[in-house]
């Protein structure tokens, strides 16, 4: 039976010795499944175009940006489980591409892929389940008058990566920067107040936490990293509009009384409501809105 | 934002006042998630055909059928996630009255729905990942030579009632069978040896029992309702084609070495490989394969 020869497959990749039940029965059993979980999807045609990025690439990218939402959680990756559905032209040895990217991003962040479901579908789909553990879950809604607005890492080069695959360019960092996310399980937030991971876009990502703490926030900077305006330049697009409404960066996005390591301080937390740039209101509505 | 309102309005329908964070941040926090995870999903046009089922029942049913792998761990469930794909033309009633059906499924079995994600997609599909919680995980691969094989529940009526809404019939305990399964968390398995939830169909689901077990099965009865046999009569079917073909029953399939409370002895697990029915070998290689 063709199901049962796939499943064999995907449990030869993606088996780790630290799961006591992995893929292949009614469910998965782990030591603990902690106390945080999240689940993200990416759709074919929705998310991506298969001539975007390599299946291994996709796997990757599956697993890190549901991931991601555990790292914005202030919680440690512990599992995941991928429901897959295929077209019936999928092969098994493409089957086998997308479950290694999935085996090297679980390796990455030390949470294994423990199972999954298979179903049959016109466009290809991955759904994947992280659950994670935090003994102190870092909210959108815990922002206060006077914290630091700040990122970890850079802004809008996804956005802009994910433009010049759309015009069909295929090498770059830019192009790497959306198709190799990477979840920041990295970051220290002990201090951070109020959290959120950037796939939205930083502005539409900020309203979120603005927002949930009742707060406005004011932007001093956003900065544009050299790789980002060499390729705005080249796709005539703004880098500053990448930057502030390019979604998919999957960076963190945080405020805190003080600075947090690695990260750039970007702007403050204000009483008056609204998100300003350098004392210009800003339009938060725009951004990746999946509807 | 459209996401924002239907993300407010899931909230509102599926809010329980037992999760620490519900839906609307990164990710969901429990007390607990337990240590069993399952994933299941229920695609358009594969699983399902909007004109079978109300939007209700659907959002009943994926929830019933991501749980009842918890049940065959003997797994309590603990919380549940929902990602959604939605068509564009998909409206806020629609989500309501899809919300409303988990609703009633997740309080029926006691675990509330935590969060998800919505993206949009060509298709209807509805992908629910369930967690819960087990002292001894029941696996399929604990039956032995002499272990009853046994069964909760009626088998065959859901694929009766399938075969029927194909043909346009649409009321019935056949086609409740099938809209409404029911995930077995009554169950009393404290003896049980190996057990499953009957999805693929019986023949194929006691397959993927004796083979992780090692160990052949002679059946030495199926049980068939009297309401199979009415509606196979009236649809030109094998009522006991329908019972070991057919899927979906979700009911519990288990090996013990007595009888459990509420089961029915179908047969016997052997040393000789293969299934067979009264002596005569049957093909277990039928049934649903999704592939």
């Amino acid at each position: 039976v063709s199901e049962w020869s796939k499943i064999a497959r995907l449990r030869t990749i993606l088996h780790h010795s630290g799961v006591p039940v992995g893929i292949g029965d009614d469910a998965a059993v782990m030591p603990s499944l902690g106390n945080t979980i999240t689940v993200d999807a990416q759709v074919e045609h929705v998310h991506f175009e298969r001539a975007w990025l390599s299946l291994t690439d996709l796997g990757y990218r599956s697993i890190m940006t549901a991931a991601s939402d555990l790292a914005a959680m202030r919680a440690r990756p512990l599992g995941l489980v991928s429901a897959l559905t295929l077209p019936a032209s999928f092969s098994d040895e493409e089957l086998a591409e997308l479950a290694e990217g999935q085996r090297q991003a679980a390796t990455m962040i030390g949470a294994p892929v423990v199972g999954g479901n298979l179903a049959r579908g016109q466009d290809l789909s991955i759904t994947v389940t992280a659950v994670g553990d935090t003994s102190r879950p870092l909210l959108r809604s815990g922002a206060e008058v006077g914290h630091w607005v700040q990122v970890l890492g850079d802004l809008g080069l996804a956005a802009a990566g994910l433009s010049a695959l759309r015009v069909g360019e295929r090498v770059g960092a830019h192009v790497d920067a959306w198709r190799r996310p990477r979840a920041r399980f990295d970051a220290v937030l002990t201090e951070a107040s109020a959290g959120i991971d950037v796939s939205d876009g930083l502005l539409q990502d900020l309203a979120h936490i603005a927002h949930a703490s009742g707060v406005g926030v004011a932007l001093e900077t956003v900065p544009l990293c050299t790789e980002l305006v060499s390729v705005a330049n080249r796709l005539g697009r703004d880098p500053l509009e990448l930057a502030l409404h390019g979604g998919e960066d999957y960076t963190l996005l945080v405020c805190a009384p003080t600075l947090l390591p690695g990260f750039i301080r970007i702007g403050t937390c204000v009483a008056a409501k609204g998100i300003t740039l350098n004392g210009k209101p800003l339009d938060t509505t725009r951004g990746f809105d999946h509807f």
